[in-house]
Order: structure tokens, then C-alpha cells, then sequence
């Protein structure tokens, strides 16, 4: 839902090319090379972690489905979904508008498949439209070549006018 | 996003009123004679617990904010409001669908105010249309006399045709 400060936020209207540097970076294990929230965010560092990293001009998010993530039916549940969902916003966003602090505004998603344990889910998306202080992103969840959940949302920039 | 059977689901095309009594009752503690899917659902168990109960033809869910609930900025996050709405689609559908299994098809959440640690977050709603297959549920987070967090989300029944 949102994301802090706890780096100098851009000014109002900052463009694109935010640096990529004010996240830590995963120097070992199978994620080496993304970047995460998870630490400065109490709800993702019990859910995830969750990562991201930059493939060019786009942005790549994913998890490894573990036993925690699943439902009583054995599958990942909607809300492990819809926040990593959440968490995409951010990260598909995030060359544009930084770490300064934001807030979702609204978050639509559609189930399309299930996943389940062991699957790595990825993420990828792009901002259909960004004002000052409104950005537009539309984003899709996959496994392999399956495709999980659709989802599009709206973030708010708490540093635009 | 998807509920087990456990225990017997009901026939396709069961009407209202499938009993309270397929689901564990809280019989001590601040949710006293509340019921909860905790314990059947490990992303629930990781993030709850979650709770609901009848009020007269209405259905009323609640879970008490932990700082576990939070994001960086110090409220709680969108993937946890996503989750318990996600949990309240089921609640507020039990008495027309119980247990039988049944998954989220879509979800749709504004984000209209912040939740803090300690405060006692509210789901109610309505069911707006239920088919053999799919059931239609829209409603509100509040805390107090604020309203957190409006949704609206379709299930569809896996025992229908």
C-alpha cells in the first residue's frame, strides 16, 4: 500500500531513470542481483521476501512459493496474490518515481490459474500513465509459461502537489 | 483466494443459511464466540488471525492490527487489507455457500483512509447477486466511525456446474 521515505524521495515530477542504488542489493543465494523492500517493511518481511531487479528499460519482479503462501485448498492464497501484486505497483514503478513515499490508491485483480509450492512467480508490467502525483500500472503474475493473475492499480505520490 | 472441504460442501444450488457450525468457534479471548478459517490456511495463519460472526442476516468480520500488519510508512499495508477482504469475500458469503470449495475469481479494493497498529479493523457487506456458480460480494473496511477501504470481489463455487 505504500512505501517510505527512508530515502531522499525525488522532487515533484522527477522523471525517469530514478538510480536503482537507494534499495539494498541480494549479493548471495538464488536472487543475488534483485532488490527488495522486505526489512524496511514489516508486513513484506513476514510475507515475502519478495524482489525485483531491472531487465533494460523494464522491471522483473519475483518469489519462491513456499509453504506459508498456499490456501486451504493447497494453492497460493488471493491476498499472497494481491500483495505481491501490491509490491509490483511499486517495483514496475519505481524507475519513474524512486522510493519516495507513495501510497496504492486502488488494485484490481483477476485470478486467472492457481500456483502452487515450489513455483517461482514473476511479475512484469508497465505504467500506462503517470501525472504528478498519479501513476497508472497494469501488470501480470505468471509461473513458467502460465499465467496467474491480471492486475492493474493506481499509486499516489505523497510528494506531488 | 480459495477455501477448502474440509467439511462436506454443500449440494450445488444450496440455499441460505448452511450452518454456522462447519468452522471452529473462538471460545476465549477478545474473540469469544467469533469463528475463524486460521489454522485451515496457512497464509491466514501467517497473517491472522481473521474473524467473523452472524449478526442476524449479516455478517461481520474483524481482526485486531499488529505491527506485523504494517508497511514501511508505519500503517497497515495494502496486501493485508487485500488479504482480509479477500478472507471477508468468504465470510460474508458463508451463510448462502459454507465451506464448499470455492475460489476468488476477482478482487477489487480503494484504498480510502490509513489503519494503525491497535486498532480493531471491521468487515461488513452484502452478497449482490449469487448464481449456481458465481456469487458477487461488495463491502467495507471501517475502524471506528472511519472507513478504511471499500471492495467488491466474485467467487465462484467449485461444486457448481
Amino acid at each position: 500500500m505504500a512505501r517510505s521515505a527512508a530515502c531522499p524521495a525525488p522532487s515533484p515530477g522527477a522523471s525517469a531513470d530514478v538510480a536503482d542504488t537507494d534499495l539494498p542489493l541480494v549479493t548471495e543465494g538464488p536472487f543475488a542481483g534483485w532488490r527488495s523492500w522486505s526489512g524496511r517493511d514489516p508486513w513484506e518481511t513476514l510475507t515475502g521476501p519478495f524482489y525485483f531487479r531491472r531487465e533494460g528499460e523494464a522491471v522483473r519482479c519475483a518469489f519462491r512459493v513456499e509453504a506459508k503462501h498456499l490456501n486451504g485448498l493447497g494453492v497460493i492464497h488471493g491476498g499472497c496474490l494481491m500483495t505481491f501484486a501490491d509490491f509490483a505497483l511499486f517495483a514496475i514503478a519505481h524507475p519513474l518515481i524512486g522510493t519516495g513515499p507513495a501510497v496504492t490508491v486502488s488494485l484490481h485483480g483477476d485470478f486467472i490459474a492457481a500456483g502452487r509450492e515450489g513455483e517461482l512467480v514473476e511479475a512484469t508490467g508497465e505504467v500506462t500513465r503517470a501525472s504528478r502525483s498519479l501513476v497508472f500500472v497494469r501488470g501480470l503474475l505468471t509461473a513458467g509459461e502460465r499465467t496467474l493473475f491480471g492486475f492493474s492499480g493506481i499509486i499516489r505520490r505523497l510528494s506531488g502537489p
